[in-house]
């Protein structure tokens, strides 16, 4: 859909489920259903949306398909390292370029597509050498993702898992932890949330399922992120009412005000 | 301005810096400016907006002034304990009603006034006894908190002060802590934050000077609330690649679901 508002015009197939195929094409995201042979056989990029396990199944079985020459195969998987890998070893001599738009939503599938999503934000791209960025289909796939509205930045697959640990992964478990703990407050005093417990709390909406595969390939690096949380919030709890918590508060907003400055 | 949105016709004085009264005057917030001493001897309402120790000290002001019989006073501060003992202390015999709208900004000061701000949001007031509620004046403000679109709800100060150590200190410490880890990123890893991590630091641009006041306040429940926030996360720590992760998402994915039904 951001695809075509940024004025594609070429075919794109769709392989997926009967449901989801059936609600792609209502909302005009496809234009045809097609198997992942037939796909396979004849696009010009290959871009796998699934949760991490079925982009590693799914690299597995184009191990064994013909692949268009000169075609390019792309991922929006959430972690990088096994990705890369599986695609290394099951496509040798296939164009294969990691991605991960940093544009995700709590909510998922057709319903909640949004051709703006990409507006304004990060889209990461893995390359293995700097090779992978030469080919037409790459440079062809770096412009679109610039028309889209995006910031192309290019990591390798270990910088992108340990970065993505703290400003994704950590994040969503301190969402999480949080609501936990507020599911706790007698029911008639959560109404009384404000619009910061909200926000602090969106992320913790979000499926198990997809955080599954994000921890299972990158559970080291968000292991360590939380250790330094725990330590974090550990210090600030021993300095509530001293300057030093001024302190914290002046680093922490010096911070977000970067965060926010892409 | 929420106020005159909803129809108050009624003249609005405001006591404060010149640079203050400058900017609300030419905002249409206020009719005119007034002393604490005028504005004491002819309010029917006097609505205390500081910060916590601003609060404390104009009340103790106020206990020195003669009120207009028959007036209200009432705050909009964060905290409610130690206000309504300093109330009662101070002001023997006024009647005093503890108010706090949940319904903050991370910026302040008359340039982020926003007349709908209160909409959609609870509004926390907290009697000392039934009897703090049934005088007229206090019946006209819970009239007008509704008019401006929220919803009141009843609390004693204690079961005031310890709810919003979780609800709205808890995630603020959560948001500072999470920001100030992230500072000590590379500053070219900072701008691929996803919306995830913006949501998360909101919060962390924050002032400290209104916090510090909250933490002088009301140290002991967020203390508390910040070891069951520590203890949850190294909980999930510990849990991070197994079923009971996905039971926590479960857990926490209702409570964020109840927080938004209000």
């Amino acid at each position: 859909m951001a695809l075509q508002k940024a004025g594609y015009s070429g075919r794109i197939l769709g392989v997926s489920s009967d449901d989801t195929i059936r609600a792609a094409s209502e909302r005009g995201a496809i234009h045809q259903r097609a198997t992942l042979e037939e796909a396979a056989a004849s696009a010009d990029l290959i871009y796998l949306a699934q949760p991490i396990s079925g982009i590693l199944s799914t690299l597995d079985r184009l191990g064994s398909l013909p692949l268009r020459p000169g075609s390019l195969v792309t991922d929006a998987g959430s972690t990088k390292i096994e990705i890369v890998r599986k695609a290394t070893a099951a496509l040798p001599g296939v164009c294969f370029l990691g991605g991960h738009p940093m544009a995700g939503k709590e909510t998922r599938g057709v319903e909640a597509a949004d051709a703006d999503l990409f507006r304004g934000r990060a889209y990461l791209l893995t390359p293995r050498s700097p090779a992978d960025l030469e080919s037409p289909a790459a440079r062809t796939l770096i412009g679109w993702i610039r028309k889209i509205g995006s910031t192309v930045f290019m990591l390798t697959p270990e910088e992108h898992d340990t970065t993505v640990a703290y400003t994704s992964h950590l994040p969503q478990m301190a969402s999480t932890a949080l609501a936990s703990v507020l599911a706790a407050l007698p029911d008639d005093r959560l109404p009384i949330a404000g619009p910061g417990a909200l926000d602090m709390t969106r992320l913790a909406l979000s499926a198990y399922d997809i955080w599954k595969d994000i921890l299972d390939t990158n559970g080291e690096a968000i292991d360590h992120a939380l250790t330094v949380y725990i330590d974090k919030l550990t210090e600030i709890r021993h300095n509530l009412q001293t300057q030093r918590l001024g302190d914290e508060f002046e680093v922490a907003a010096d911070a977000a005000i970067r965060l926010r400055r892409q």
